[in-house]
């Protein structure tokens, strides 16, 4: 985009966004506003004042390590009051946060730190195995810092040199003279974990932190009188942003520290004990606490309570569920780690309310919402062109803004995720309506291209699921010698339907809601149908296995 | 301040931020909300979509008289539908929205236009006059536009060459090509009327503005579900910003149009009828409205409802009225034309509810409120030292961040108004507590500066008015040979009091709250006390009449 100037204005534009600022004035306005964390021995309850004195101390000891400003800094930790302190001290004073997936696999954690270079790793004990793992290939790391409540002195590691992160704390000055940095410098850093290639890094400005920040604080109308829950994991796309936008306007903020992945049923007990009032977090994070609190006597009043919802559509059941239960409300939400990660959130509006069926809202309200103002956004179709938002026109979604990606960080080649005129290719394919509310419908990679047309293959497997007979169903495209690709669908029957269904009663099933050139043109009736780790339809297994089946 | 570069990061930086894109996605995602108009032929009622496609047609026709990135255009209207339009056609376009106060005397509106070098002024026909006395003085304008409901051929203008404003739009093409502008351009300019001296330009960024937007929403915490009353007149300090927001989180707007002067009140009954939920304004218009409701059988539940308040402190009992007759929540804030304008906001945390009697509730809630998150704010002391918050040491309110100004334009001289750091001074003298309320005690140039030492004219009028026999109070400081200034304190007494009273009888009174050494010397028994004509003592004039009185 060519840049426009205008008249010299007055106002101070070199003041410049700082992620620490959030903080510095945060402690100022709030400074008695209180952070609970759950710890092994109990909770402990601190205040922003205690909180930011610590932060300032961290920073004395890293740069005591040697940091500098733009050395990046690995962090593993839990959800916790230190992995907090870790997200301000080092955007503010000029590192980079360099968030590590515990769940990554040795060689592509080793990657992600040796790509991004990281100096310093800080690791919480308990998961420091997995740097120790990692630690033979690391060719950039010069020391570490591992988190613990015990003395130091107790700790075995085998990473060296390592160093106490309170012992670092305590022995450090409690101000720090925070440098005022440009805002276009990273101040924090995720690799995306792609199902292909090497993971790739996304750096966040301060500039994007700090827009991204105002706008999700926005978006969820959060002020000093709400309680937020950090769920989602912090390594993941900045824990999608919560403890920055809950410290800039003063909320109290829970840390559930390291809890019982057995138990997830235990984060509504302490939803509930401490008065929390918003958060995020994914389905399967969730449904678990629904759980619990369907099983309680006295079911507790949540209706101040939001939480933003994302990274797999949200059940309706669980919508409901928590509606109906204790006046919850999941707000769908959508977004990536390229996203910061909000990009689009759903909500009521006014006249919506008043002019739709409480069916109508519910099916509304499983779409994934409103993009964000402040952001761009366009439905690309199969040539590039772009479509109109009718809430029928599929393309790909794409997107541009302040916080928003516009590259990954040395990764050669990634560049075809990018439009020519600045827009991030989501690799997801979805449509918006005339009120503006985006639905995701599939990816990219899965849709089925045919005849200069798209399938929405996730379409076509809930209205094979919604006939009788079909227990489980997949839809791919193969290709095929004349329609670039053709559908194939893959049906487990039910037991008592097994050899009593054709490929056609399924054909004459779906023709209720797909043309006739949509429908595919063999139908499997299969025993199993291959999943990913994470218990999702393997389309790329299917794909390969099936790559000849309209090529003969 | 030194900028310090850290680690390239990978976001998308360099997409700017420009008003035009807070209604470009208003439109997208509230395409159906509402913007209702007072009119002379009643209530007008348009969608975002067909006012923003005006605003197109606005940035159009502009473009076709000449208007570039760049040129500044003067705008005198009412708070309007059409004043709103220019409110993003102007910036949009990259021109500078200069907004014309209609109660400037002829010459400084002459200089004020001459001054910005207004290519085009757009003006309401009733307000035509005021800028017909100007035209003969203007040095710059090519053109005027005029606004008005008929044809624009029964207009009688003598301003040239003129166009109609509703012609230029049915005119014009319903699509702009929005340019992508240098955020740091000018959108907008307001001219500060000191008392002293020419009136001094600030121009605001785009970047100051949108980060303003920003604020403001997520300080009242606004959304969709909001009907916003635009009651500052929009020529103040950008209307206080709430378009702007309004617009930014979707809500409805309400526009008052040429209200009646004399019945402010009435405006009351427009909250009422249209659902206003938030809005702001001064203790002047608000003071009628709460007329207008006490007057009411049946009082109107505005539970929801919260405006900020300020330009001069809220009445504690009109605070008072306006909760315990309706619940209406006034929110006391502060600011300036050099801050965009919103500096402070006050609200209760939770754990001062908590704390609080009622009583202490209220005499806080008279306070300026926490300075907005994203601002610093320091206290400066007699000799430039900062003072700490104390609740105590009062000093110099100095404020710096991204939507506060950094100079005047083209104003040789006025750079004393800046600390060396970067900071703006207010000129106002206050406090902030521990909490971080702040607290404007007094006008800096009303301060008596004395010994080294700085007492508040405004306690001293205070504290002598809680005297029995005082009907009115003035304090001064005038000239002292040994101690730069000493007080003078006028006193006005009851008719009964006349003649019962001796200075002594004022000094004890005030030593029950002042030290000795800040007794006023002289404290002479007076009729009448000289005001300004907004009804505010003249302490210039009274310092003028007085000079001498302690250097005899």
């Amino acid at each position: 985009m060519e840049l426009v100037k205008g008249f010299a204005a007055t106002s101070q534009d070199d003041y410049q966004l700082n992620i620490i600022n959030i903080f510095r004035h945060g402690a100022r306005n709030s400074a008695r506003q209180e952070i609970a964390s759950q710890t092994p021995a109990g909770m402990l309850r601190q205040s922003y004042a205690q909180s930011f004195e610590r932060v300032n101390r961290l920073a004395n000891a890293l740069k005591s390590l040697g940091v500098q400003p733009g050395d990046r800094v690995g962090v593993m930790d839990w959800n916790s009051y230190r992995h907090f302190e870790c997200y301000f001290a080092l955007p503010g004073m000029g590192a980079v946060l360099l968030l590590l997936n515990l769940r990554l696999a040795t060689p592509d954690l080793a990657y992600v730190i040796n790509h991004a270079k990281a100096k310093v790793i800080i690791v919480d004990q308990t998961l420091a195995p997995f740097i120790e793992a990692a630690a033979p290939l690391l060719e950039t790391v010069e020391g570490y810092v591992i988190i613990g409540d015990g003395e130091f002195s107790a700790v075995r590691t085998k990473l060296a040199p390592a160093h106490g992160y309170e012992e670092l704390l305590a022995a450090a000055a409690p101000e720090y003279d925070w440098p005022h940095l440009d805002e276009r410098s990273a101040a924090a850093a995720c690799y995306t974990t792609g199902t292909t290639g090497r993971p790739k890094g996304v750096f966040y400005s301060h500039r994007c932190v700090y827009l991204h920040t105002m706008a999700v604080a926005m978006n969820s109308q959060a002020s000093d009188q709400d309680c937020f829950l950090q769920l989602v994991p912090m390594f993941h796309a900045l824990g999608w942003g919560g403890v920055y936008y809950a410290v800039m306007v003063g909320a109290k903020i829970v840390f559930p520290g390291m809890y019982n992945l057995e138990r997830l049923d235990l984060l509504a007990k302490l939803m509930i004990d401490e008065g929390v009032t918003m958060g995020a977090g994914a389905p399967a994070l969730l449904m678990p606490m629904l759980e619990y609190i369907r099983g309680l006597e006295q079911k507790p009043d949540l209706g101040r309570t939001r939480f933003f919802c994302g990274a797999s559509e949200p059940p309706l059941a669980m919508m409901k569920g928590f509606h109906d239960l204790c006046g919850l409300d999941i707000m769908h939400a959508y977004g990536a780690t390229e996203t910061t990660p909000l990009a689009s959130a759903n909500r009521l509006k006014p006249w919506l309310a008043d002019a739709l069926s409480d069916d109508e809202k519910w099916d509304l309200r499983r779409k994934q919402g409103l993009v964000i103002n402040g952001l761009d956004v366009k439905l690309l179709g199969m040539n590039g062109e772009p479509l109109p938002f009718d809430g029928k026109s599929a393309g790909e979604i794409c997107l541009r803004g302040p916080w928003i990606t516009g590259r990954y960080h040395d990764a050669p080649g990634s560049e075809a995720q990018f439009t020519p005129d600045g827009y991030w290719r989501s690799g997801d394919v979805g449509t918006i309506d005339q009120e503006g509310y985006l639905k995701v419908t599939d990816r990219l990679k899965d849709v089925i291209k045919t005849g200069g047309e798209w399938i929405s293959s996730v379409d076509m497997e809930n209205a094979i699921m919604s006939f009788a007979p079909a227990l489980e169903a997949a839809v791919v495209g193969v290709k095929h010698p004349k329609w670039e690709e053709r559908p194939l669908a893959l049906v487990i029957l039910r037991p008592e339907f097994k050899g009593q269904v054709s490929a056609d009663d399924v054909r004459a099933h779906l023709s209720k809601s797909f043309a006739k050139w949509q429908l595919p043109d063999q139908v499997l009736f299969v025993d199993q149908i291959p999943k990913t780790s994470v218990g999702k339809i393997s389309k790329k297994d299917l794909r390969q296995a099936y790559q000849d089946i309209y090529m003969k």
